[in-house]
């Protein structure tokens, strides 16, 4: 029997009060699994009443995270603090520097300081793993980092976000408008009091930034991701979405051109015959696509105490093994700098939505602005026709580049009877 | 740099042919993800015109795979020869006595011999790895074996053979009868000329009982599969299915109870709701509850020479990574024995339709056997009556013990009126 390892968990919030109860509870099977005693012997958290059940079982506690990494006796640094600088950030480098291992579910931390702290562990020879900083309890980082590298990843995607997730997903069931759901998510504590970070894309983007450094062996560009979010979906976009096949929803994709990286996140109109369409509630799901292994989809829950202590276990049962991978599958030091296509670069078919006062005319307007950037209309859909009423016209157009179609909606913003902004949705081919 | 790691393939044909390929093309991101070169030095095959590729590589070729093994500079073998006896396991066997590393594919060897071979590689300080065996390119071993560690596994279930999904669904799709479908799939390639192994259920029935032995740290236990295939579906089952809101797929079940484990490989209906449901074609997918994660599913394709050798190519990347893990995720001495769950003594839910030509009296004898095994009905659907013209009677029964179930099925076949064998298909709650 090899010497126990020693766990300090900072940050006793949902997913550090998930992960001390897995360490607790399942110390026997992580024993059994792992050959050694999984111990955890220290907790930090500011809020004195978090540590009650630690002081209970005999846990060192530390209101300040930063002397507990320090200590002699900690293995493993487990921080489920959060956020991109400050406390979280200084405590990884910290505890690397004392030569201990790190775990972290902080997207935000890894898509902005990602590479610098993978060269930090590998000059240190200690582990820096973040298996539950993307889609919680779905082992996406080690299916990507191990399960699928014999393969060349050439994309990338998934439904990264719960919350966004839920949101569409009652928005197409039960069509509701956007700011009821969000609403609702809000009184029962799925949405925080702030939902920016969710609903704009922004959390998406961290893990799609990781999510693209793991698959393609590049340093991680959080600053290259386009992002956009779903505050301007409505039921009738879903509606229409559904008639012409496809479901809404908000989408990370990273792909490999020969000219470099697309990094976007945007709700996307996917066809209802894909395995993604179907990712209902809060449920998260990633897919890769590799050159031999085909595509593979992976679905779970990404959020919640229990799933991403899940994760957090993963990789504290990896170090108690001593199964090393480097941070983001290869040397930091061979990471790639990988160009950026712009988004007005990126190749892929649209859906248009207009709202139209029938006028002579207005509809010879419309198709000119897209003939004029040389944009091939794929369908076309038009219900009602009420003289003086806004109606909308739909368009499917062709795969053309995202500059041409900006341009055209440009000029279709500019025709008269146009009466609002257009909506624009762009229709993946997955 | 490491020194190089030299492999050897056994069996050139359409997987092992996808590893040679994979080893050639990929050679320069296996060497920058392992850090060293990975070599394919030698492959062995029978049949001559097989050999031919590799000859024109400078590999050096053998008509017999069991000298091979015996070679100074060889440190895994692959083996890619199948068949639970005969040369693949004394190959298996000799390799591991002479200190190699096995990699196999090969699900029948693993279902029959798994926990002798995992003791025998432990004792010989080598890895005998196995994640092509089940769900192709799906890296499912290392998903429950790591990524899932931290959790205690309850079930795991999934579609484990490709082409019985692809007939299930072509079935229901297209309305068609078995036989029908399996001719197509015959003159296609898609199903072998005796396709006995796939559409009876034992391709599956090896698969899960490698997936029972892993997720619940037990000893293969293959005998102990309860084991049913997809002769007896018809379309108009398919056809009730539906309407009754579910799809029939043939799945491979491993659950843990109070009193043992249930392994049981049969067609079930599951809820048109799950994403089991929606898994087309040739696909596999396997889904995995834990007591943290919740549950997970991961989809993909289970054959065919790039998903299959990916997987192959994930346990040479292990082992040149020095990533070691026992074989079924606890050391083999800790691999309990577990007490199976005969079938009888299954709870759940079924489906029946019962062939019946009208006749006064009939139903409530049918009834009656339910009656008599106090099985409780749930709904009963019967579209047309036709006087003197036997027409369907389909029910479906609250959960019961699977013992009661068929003594009131028994008693059912037995009524005056029923023409035909009582058909059953069990309902899964998903």
């Amino acid at each position: 029997m090899s010497k126990s390892l020693n766990i300090a968990i900072a940050g006793l919030g949902t997913i550090g009060g998930g992960t001390f109860k897995l360490l607790m509870e399942q110390a026997e099977i992580l024993e059994r699994r792992t050959g050694r005693a999984i111990r955890l012997v220290a907790v930090a958290d500011p809020d004195a009443s978090r540590l009650k059940e630690a002081k209970k079982n005999g846990i060192r506690c530390y209101a300040d995270a930063l002397p507990m990494a320090a200590e002699a006796d900690i293995d493993v640094v487990v921080e489920l603090i959060g956020g991109s600088d400050g406390i979280a950030k200084k405590l990884c480098e910290a505890a690397i520097a004392n030569g201990k291992h790190v775990v972290s579910a902080n997207k935000a931390l890894i898509a902005h300081h990602g590479t610098a702290l993978a060269h930090a562990a590998e000059d240190a020879g200690v582990t820096f793993a973040y298996e539950a900083a993307v889609a919680g309890g779905i082992p996406i980082i080690k299916s990507l980092r191990e399960g699928l590298a014999g393969n060349n990843i050439k994309r990338v995607y998934g439904i990264l976000n719960g919350t966004c997730n839920f949101i569409l997903s009652a928005m197409s069931d039960q069509s509701r408008e956007f700011e009821d759901v969000l609403k609702e998510c809000q009184q029962r504590g799925y949405a925080e009091a702030d939902p920016s970070f969710d609903i704009d894309g922004i959390d998406t983007a961290h893990k799609l930034a990781i999510l693209a450094s793991v698959a393609f062996g590049g340093e991680v560009n959080f600053d290259a991701v386009h992002i956009e979010g779903i505050r301007h979906i409505s039921p009738m976009d879903m509606q229409f979405a559904a008639e012409l096949g496809y479901r809404i929803k908000l989408l990370g994709i990273a792909s490999i051109r020969d000219d470099g990286v697309e990094q976007r996140v945007h709700p996307c109109m996917v066809p209802e015959t894909t395995a993604i369409a179907h990712v209902a509630g809060s449920l998260n799901a990633v897919v890769a696509d590799g050159d031999f292994v085909d595509s593979i989809v992976l679905e779970g829950y990404g959020a919640g105490a229990g799933p991403t202590s899940s994760a957090v276990a993963a990789d504290i049962i990896d170090i108690a093994r001593g199964l090393k991978v480097p941070t983001f599958g290869v040397p930091a030091a061979q990471l790639k700098t990988i160009t950026p296509v712009p988004m007005q670069r990126h190749f892929g078919a649209y859906y248009i939505r207009l709202m139209v006062v029938d006028k002579p005319g207005v509809f010879a307007d419309i198709a000119g602005a897209l003939k004029n950037h040389a944009v091939s209309m794929e369908s076309v859909l038009q219900r009602t026709r009420d003289p003086g009423e806004a109606v909308p016209v739909v368009m499917t157009v062709h795969k053309t580049e995202e500059a041409a179609m900006t341009k055209a909606l440009d000029e279709m913003a500019l025709v008269e009877g146009v009466v609002e902004e257009p909506r624009m949705i762009r229709i993946e081919s997955l």
